[in-house]
């Protein structure tokens, strides 16, 4: 039967071209989700290995070296400089917003690969900079939109594709948490718009919704609208510790998102079509699941082992096997400035409170 | 326990204050939604009884008189000369939207109790003067928004009063159905702008997510923008086949919401507060289910036996009981108007592609 095949294959990689090799990483920037997702994705990865970690103190490079069994501990300066070069082939780079450009140029000068993650800079001048760095350079350079290879959302694009929508109508998508309560300190680098950009729930949060939906639908926005506002002073410093947009895609799908960094934690995707619908609930932080409707009939497919460390085994994966394999990047840097100035307009939009135009 | 004792409240009216009367109603229009629906609800009823039953068809309205025991069929002419006029303390008019006005005018005449489908008219001013004509004859106007009698509904509206939410942060709406599925005729009167009014999605579906939420959160939008559109050729005289809107409601909560007449059957109504989130999904057509969540528990609630002629039901005994009662209308004209408003702002923020402001 069709639907036992296709659950077969629901958590296969479908995009993997090399059997064997192994890619080196250098992971620069060593915060949480570096430690503790990160270094246990890679270790986990059938394609890569951690050989290099960087961070602004020599103690906390080494001291995770050893703790993770890799070959370097480095500082940024060292990294600049280009110590232990010969140790790595690409760079994971996982440091707050501003800081990415740095060192994409370093990555550049040193013919490395560059997964990079998302958003991809403070701002769409500073990310061009960085297409721009890596394309002069000719080395590849990826964003890592870690939803790209979650297996829930690479089925649901396939049933798009398959037309199980009919034609889309409308998306929703929902990105709200408890930021203060994850990580309660004020002086975070999520609430200080010299280091995140444009803002707080757009950049960090609003982004899952926006670069999902243009994954799965292939459409970009042509349109947005949108509101923010930061009732509490946590978030004096910048525009969006909630925000909302009204967009409309090309085609002429409808889509309205909504983000928060004080709110109840809950993620959603929903896209409805004329002929039925899909949905991702939760939808961003690992174990998706994912809702496909006709008529009365849904069918709920879950998988269920998934999570955030197995999201970032198939991300590493992945971009190691188009390194290996030389085959196209999906979310390459293009597609991830494109998101940037889909979130330059959402503030433009909300500061205007007039519709903006993107090309 | 206090869980215990909510679970037992869950579906008890919390409103009546008879506990005896009997209200006379004349039904106006004898549509699928007055056959199916209305006649079966207020027979289930406890404080009232249909009486006369009115239509455009004089052979019809006998045959359903006959068919459902009711002491008069009667025609619209026969309705404004005062026929059967001693026989009926309230009218319930279910029309199309632009003759509700004529009806409630003779009503008003005939010193009859006004229950009114949503939206109440066609037009703003239209609604105004059933306003305005209630007013001046002094009879008792309410609007027939049947979410605000629903067990799960008035239950959601407890927590939000006693703080479950904490702040109240963003709103999600979303009502979408296959119209020309459901009523496979494209001379129906929801695809005519002159029955209708402002259009199709907005007027028919987004106001449930409009006064739900307005109902819930006891807070009005102060401004709003909108998209929509109308891709398919049955749909070439309304402006909405889909619409979508992004509100922002008085204290700074943020709302977005989405409608559409040719779309996978879908109802959402999700609340997301700074320290829980509610939801109703199914959320407008019956059988509503509350989820009430916070951190990672989430408790669903069903009434499971309750459908739309159990909605109407409560609606049709509600107004009864508030006539008998002398008690106060909550969705009365002023409410309802303040409904067609929104829309008529939605309509013009989308004509406009800007943001329009309501006071």
């Amino acid at each position: 039967m069709a639907f036992t095949d296709w659950m077969t294959d629901y958590a296969g990689r479908d995009w993997q071209q090399s059997a064997s090799g192994t890619v080196r990483y250098a992971l620069v920037g060593l915060g949480w989700w570096t430690t503790d997702v990160a270094l246990p994705a890679i270790a986990a990865a059938e394609l890569c290995e951690t050989t290099v970690v960087v961070s602004s103190s020599a103690e906390k490079a080494s001291r995770i070296a050893g703790e993770h069994g890799v070959d370097y501990g480095i500082t940024y300066d060292d990294y600049h400089e280009g110590v232990a070069a010969d140790a790595y082939d690409a760079v994971y780079i996982a440091t707050p917003n501003a800081f990415h450009l740095e060192y994409a140029e370093t990555a550049a000068q040193l013919d490395k690969g560059v997964l990079c993650e998302k958003p991809m800079e403070a701002s769409v001048e500073r990310a061009e900079r960085i297409v721009n760095v890596c394309d002069d350079a000719d080395v590849p350079l990826m964003v890592a939109y870690r939803m790209q290879t979650d297996p829930a959302v690479r089925r649901a694009r396939e049933l798009v594709e398959d037309g199980f929508l009919g034609e889309p109508v409308q998306v929703y998508g929902n990105n709200s948490q408890p930021l203060l309560e994850m990580i309660p300190d004020r002086n975070q680098w999520r609430l200080n718009p010299e280091l995140t950009g444009y803002g707080a729930s757009v950049m960090d949060l609003g982004i899952y919704s926006i670069n999902t939906a243009r994954y799965l639908l292939r459409r970009d926005p042509v349109t947005v609208e949108a509101r923010m506002s930061s009732p509490h002073e946590a978030f004096d410093a910048v525009p969006d510790e909630r925000s909302s947009f009204l967009a409309v895609l090309e085609g002429d799908v409808q889509m309205v998102s909504t983000a928060s960094q004080r709110a109840h934690a809950d993620t959603q995707l929903k896209i409805t079509g004329t002929d039925g619908q899909l949905e991702l609930r939760p939808a961003f932080h690992g174990q998706c699941t994912l809702y496909a409707s006709k008529g009365d009939v849904t069918a709920e497919v879950s998988h269920r082992s998934f999570d955030a460390v197995e999201e970032m085994t198939e991300e590493f994966d992945y971009f190691a096997d188009r390194l290996l394999s030389e085959a196209i990047i999906y979310p390459d840097g293009e597609h991830g400035l494109t998101d940037l100035r889909i979130i330059e307009a959402i503030h433009q939009a909300a500061d205007t409170e007039t519709a903006v135009g993107l090309d």
